[in-house]
């Protein structure tokens, strides 16, 4: 019943595959790796595949990749140094969705619970903190976009009756800034506070850290209670995805409340994405820790490399410790556009994604040096005039 | 970086593709459309496509196909009756996703408005609801899966203080029955109520509808307020996907209590998959609005031939009028799991979706025939006994 594409729907989607491959070669601003090949399995995109319900619970539903979703599962729980014997966990659709997963979790636990996030924090955790209706304060980022500790402390003093619920970021969407878990565990344990929960958004560093040195203090060994992970930033998909993983005791305490509506199933869709677990597998299993570490080590070089040039240009460029985030001033708004830089408040940064070439990073730096420098030649004009 | 899969790993691969490829015939049971195909995209897998924020709205980020998305959105609104200019929407993650959209539009609207709907409707909906913390009652189903209007109209009357918001099943999991939007709208002008909400959850039938005669009362001109239906549902998606439909006016009411968290992104997730947008795009560009008539008379058609081949056999079978789902007692617990029969109460049903082979009818009812007898003359035996 399905005709041919017309010839005019047929040029539209021609051009729109030749515009999304400029687009995706010019530009180095956005936290997703390019360097992913999964023709191995567009096979698989002949069936409607789907992951509905738990992964770990039986189904009599067998098109789905289930298995390899708890292959995945495991692997990550493993990296992120989760308790053994004690986590859960499935692909999402993205980082937003397990941020969701992790705050409804916390609030099944403490109803009553305060969240607390920094100013730095993406936008979307406001969104997801309005869906689920939950109480928040934001505390204050220090300079580097890390949290600010003192703020945070005050704050959850004035409200002691409240259980915290700290939702910390790995990795600040501007300047990759990653928020301290044991200096979090230490304010709760001078306030003498027992009852409290750590969601630990690793969105794109979650991935990185586990292979710097010194090691963040960021993940279920240093307190997280939950972490989400995204797929398309570190690790590289053509569909946004993303890993919550949680500790298994806290979601059988939430799934026997969840029971009575007559489901086992605690993750948030309905039907689930059955591709996505299939990438994050081949990317792990082609990838392997070893293969993690390389990509790690590669962003790193290049960030040092991006951040050199700069420096040696005079440019007010600084980095985080350890991060592949080079934050700089904005260069001119024609150049923001045509590099697609994501630019808040005068600045701007370049994120070295694993297998960056040089001479892509070679061609930003040339158009975007010299227009900083046309700003900063421009702003000197008239403090002299 | 990436090395190859290594020898044991490939094999897995390619023992769940046969699965996957096996099962995914033998199944009759599931409301999933099997015979798509969307080869022509896959080259779009090489890029980190993402539609991230409003498809309505500008954005910095071009590796997107947000254009496609808003045709998809504009065909829908239109297919939907959507009041002119009046619309708004996006492609979500899965039918889910736009069910929760839909509540928590209303809850923005009516915060302290009360959900109602009939017992026989997708547990989902009580997940979502958990999550938005809303308030609701469960209203009484008829025999066909449809919700009570009775009981509907006592019990919204006995809480006239909270805005009702009404969760309407157009098609329901295990029958597909259709609550009446017309009915409901009379209901509320009874009740002299006019703060009211309806979203109408039409997963699958929600894109059957359009095309039957008569036509019921399940739209936008009928009464919704929102709808949200399933790409991987009749039009058949290797990826959940769904498309949620809104009152623009609506959306902008919430946008400007959203606006404060510095984001006019009225959307659900955070980054968004751009590659479904480009799967609902094709298959309607490809279909049109005659082809999706002709999957519907041809569902239609086959439902009929698999009703009759019961019935000559002494089946206890019915069927809603013109549903594409056949209900009937359940076979033996070996057949339901040979075929994936999703089976409640002692019930299980066939869903006819487009494009069912004649063969593969007949195979299964080969098999579950004889053994709904078997089980009949058992319970005889029985009896006499």
């Amino acid at each position: 019943m399905h005709k041919e594409l017309n010839i005019n729907d047929k040029q539209k989607l021609d051009s729109l595959y030749d515009a999304i491959k400029i687009h995706s070669e010019n530009f180095l601003g956005y936290p997703v790796s390019k360097d992913f090949n999964y023709d191995e399995l567009n096979k698989f995109l002949k069936f409607p595949i789907n992951n509905l319900g738990d992964p770990f619970m039986p189904s009599t539903w067998k098109v789905d990749s289930r298995e390899m979703e708890r292959e995945v599962i495991e692997f990550m729980a493993d990296l992120l140094r989760a308790p053994k014997n004690n986590w859960w966990g499935y692909v999402t659709n993205g980082g937003s969705e397990g941020n969701m997963y992790g705050l409804y979790l916390a609030r099944e636990l403490y109803p009553k619970g305060m969240v607390y996030f920094s100013q730095n924090t993406h936008y979307s955790v406001n969104k997801n903190l309005r869906i689920l209706n939950m109480q928040r304060v934001v505390i204050k980022s220090q300079y580097n976009g890390e949290i600010d500790y003192n703020d945070l402390k005050e704050t959850i003093s004035r409200n002691r009756h409240m259980p915290p619920i700290i939702f910390a970021n790995i990795g600040t969407t501007m300047t990759e800034a990653k928020d301290d878990l044991a200096k979090i565990k230490t304010i709760m344990e001078d306030l003498a506070i027992d009852d409290y929960y750590i969601h630990a958004d690793g969105a794109l560093s979650g991935m990185i850290s586990p292979f710097l040195e010194p090691k963040p203090n960021f993940d279920f060994a240093d307190g997280a209670d939950s972490m989400s992970i995204s797929g398309h930033k570190f690790l590289g998909s053509p569909i946004p995805s993303g890993v919550v993983i949680a500790k298994k005791n806290n979601i059988d305490r939430i799934s026997k409340s969840i029971a009575y509506i007559g489901s086992d199933d605690t993750t948030i869709p309905g039907s689930r994405n059955g591709f996505s677990p299939l990438i994050w597998w081949y990317a792990i299993k082609t990838l392997g820790k070893e293969g993690l570490k390389l990509r790690v080590e590669d962003s790193l070089k290049k960030a040092e490399y991006t951040f050199n040039k700069f420096k040696e240009n005079d440019i007010n460029v600084w980095r985080n410790p350890n991060s592949i985030t080079v934050v700089l001033p904005a260069p001119e708004q024609h150049i923001i556009e045509k590099w697609q830089l994501a630019t808040e408040k005068g600045v701007t940064h370049l994120i070295l994604m694993p297998n960056t070439p040089y001479e892509q990073i070679d061609n930003i730096l040339s158009d975007i040096i010299p227009s900083i420098k046309n700003i900063q030649e421009k702003e000197l004009a008239e403090v002299i005039l």
